[in-house]
């Protein structure tokens, strides 16, 4: 399906601020870039980087006073979401090297603290797909989403102790039980059609059988309409922006998707 | 200045044909990419990925028949060359280890065979950005620009013999002369403001005094108005389309790049 | 000063279980490896890769029974640690990209939860260095050394709860402090000579005034005799060894570092 | 087998001289370093990197006088080079994007102006590694070896004129033909277990039926013992050494390989 996004982030700045910003989709295996807009208000100069996780950041100083971001895509991006039950696990020493990082406990996923539960959640299943299917179909029952119930990141721990979360929080929590079991697992930001409320959407992603496969405990169905802007190993590496210096917050943020 | 840039290229296809593409101009220190377009018609799955010289490549298959690719980009770039009179000669040793690639000679840069032609040309010149200057003057005025004066890739050694050339031939025997003095040069494939007759362009940069300058012996009087696409050792890193299989050449090809 | 180094680690498997190791260190800016022995009992087939950091990793099946891995080197470090006080703070804008990644929270360094706390105590301090040695010495004096006070890795927040910590526990406070006032910081594993009990260091690096410098807050006097085998962002990331399957803990670890 | 290898490179220097090494074996796929030796007479501070091609570099200044460079190692390569006659050509759109590079020209490889030549020496033989086999027959029964034909590094269109060449120029060749058919080809210099007289040693890999698989046109019976120390697209990129400034050549260089 082809879809037209848009993100547009209004800052109000004290101090010139130090940003970094994630906020370019790359084509890719999953997603095509037809077309593309970046919108800095006031125009100030930006320099962009590519980094450890592939992802274009943008590196700018915010200058005093009102400071907008926008960008828009029209994007190609799959109707529907890969699946493979029975898709096998595979064993560490077949894992791609660029692949092994997924594997190690990060901010928000303390995976080394979590494979007990792990393997008692997954204890029936056959080990890869399924695996992560259940743990998401836990998620999603067990923990289940709840709109705004944290508003800065929570850690995998800290989510199960919460008993609920929002996307980002049940992301971490099912990254963290995948590594657990060994299996990779990374954290993706970006865009979702029919999302409501409509904003920026976080689900993860869990390399079995061969190749990354999407999964999302906050969805009981799983459609279409996916786009990736970041990847990374939590939400730590894949904010939409870091700033530095004072804290600032966006006194606006809007997000669209529209089908075209 | 900002500049509307669009670059068409039409192609008639016998068989399905592998393309590795590079049309997709990056921001950086000098342009930022305020809004872009990248089209395929038919609509195929596109791949991209990043080369070691930093470039977004696209990767797909032409389809039998008509297969058109556009891009379009709306950029900030400077409106005027940076220069450097007096800049020094970085020494090796101090050259970032990114930059020692492009100490090397490459396809159609033979800088092994090209130290002593180097050393003469700028005998009287101060280590560094003057002897790359005077590089440039002695192309510009020596070897002169010649309009088509070659179709497929010459080398430097090559356009030395011939005496002429387009663009691109000034570039690969100003890199060669440059490498031969020790001092890093890359080629650059790009838009450039009011060229004249308007198509894409090659020109070069050298690392001195730091940084990488802009060189171009293809122009006398030096303006801004340059759009980098792509970066590489030569004409062979930098092809804005590699092909593979039975040749094939676009039917037609139309640039453009308008001051808005 | 010449050291020679040895690491002897080794373990009874008892199902065939993949390794990472990384024991290998790597000549750079402060250390150059004169000579390096790699041994593995029994012999198994391993493969090298380069991961984020730079860090040379071996791949690896542990075979069922006695393993032993064997490591030595000689290597020229330096006498001394290098110092800069009032060496300047690097703005966020002026740091390398590759630096960037070293700002932000890991699995250890809660970094976004301890900037205030950062910014009470380094508050009479000028902006970057003396901001990290003052995190250095009141780690050392306010915190404290205490040998095995734990056995697996502890978080900054989780050491600053404990009040004291193991070397490797010192160095995430540190790091989250310094990250906490926008100062990249990074987690170095290694040897040291004159440790006491000897076995592997940890300490931590902070950049400023253009470079990274050594800190160590579980040394009251700073001499030289470092040798860095892995760096990362925190203990997730330069584990000796990570394993994966059933957990298996060295039956014996031997580390010598000699004068020579 | 298990081989024991040293390569000693002395120089007298007049002026210091910037150099760049490439002198370190790899552990890898086909090869473990088990224990390796590096010494520089007189001592001097050394910088390592890794290359674009994975391979690791040394950099140093040379002082002025006697300078020598001792590498030695303990190394466990195959008995035999592994082969699949029959294995398949991999069409470009399957190649995994860090293959790619090895499919365009290069300084040495003019595959650009081969792909006839190439076409007609494999006329008969099934797409893919039969190809490269076919080729390799060709250069060694048609071209020839003949050592110390060459001094410097000849162009594969240079080896073709004169006929003949030694390992360097019909690897050139190999990779050149290879390239013309969309086959992706690399040069690897190493040492060969058993080469007469023994000296350092350069062949060629070709990219076919999913893996890299070596080939070497100056031997006729293909036995195992062959130790990578550099991979590049060609000669230019696989120096074991490169030095800048007034030129340099060893006074004295001893390379040994040893059965252990």
């Amino acid at each position: 399906m082809w879809l037209q996004t848009s993100c547009e982030l209004k800052f109000v700045i004290d101090v010139p601020t130090p940003f970094i910003l994630m906020l370019r989709p790359r084509s890719g295996e999953q997603q095509w870039i037809a077309s593309e807009e970046y919108l800095l208000y006031p125009s100030v100069p930006a320099f962009e980087f590519t980094d450890d996780y592939g992802n274009l950041c943008q590196r700018l100083i915010a200058p005093k006073g009102d400071f907008t971001v926008y960008t828009s895509s029209r994007i190609m991006t799959a109707d529907d979401v890969d699946q493979a039950p029975g898709g096998t696990f595979v064993d560490i020493q077949n894992l791609p090297d660029s692949v092994l990082k997924y594997l190690l406990p990060s901010r928000y996923c303390e995976s080394d603290r979590l494979g007990d539960m792990a393997s008692k959640i997954t204890a029936d299943q056959q080990l890869g797909y399924d695996q992560v299917a259940e743990i998401e179909r836990w998620l999603n029952t067990t923990i289940g989403y709840k709109p705004a119930s944290s508003f800065s990141s929570l850690s995998a721990i800290e989510v199960k102790q919460q008993n609920s979360g929002v996307c980002r929080d049940l992301a971490h929590l099912g990254i963290a039980l995948c590594r657990g079991l060994s299996i990779p697992a990374r954290m993706v930001v970006g865009y979702l059609y029919n999302l409501e409320p409509m904003e920026l959407h976080a689900w993860f992603e869990a390399y079995v059988a061969g190749r990354w496969y999407t999964f999302d405990a906050s969805r009981q169905v799983k459609k279409g309409g996916y786009i990736a802007i970041g990847y990374g190993r939590d939400a730590a590496d894949v904010a939409v922006y870091n700033q530095f210096g004072p804290s600032v917050t966006p006194v606006h943020q809007k997000v669209s998707v529209q089908l075209i």
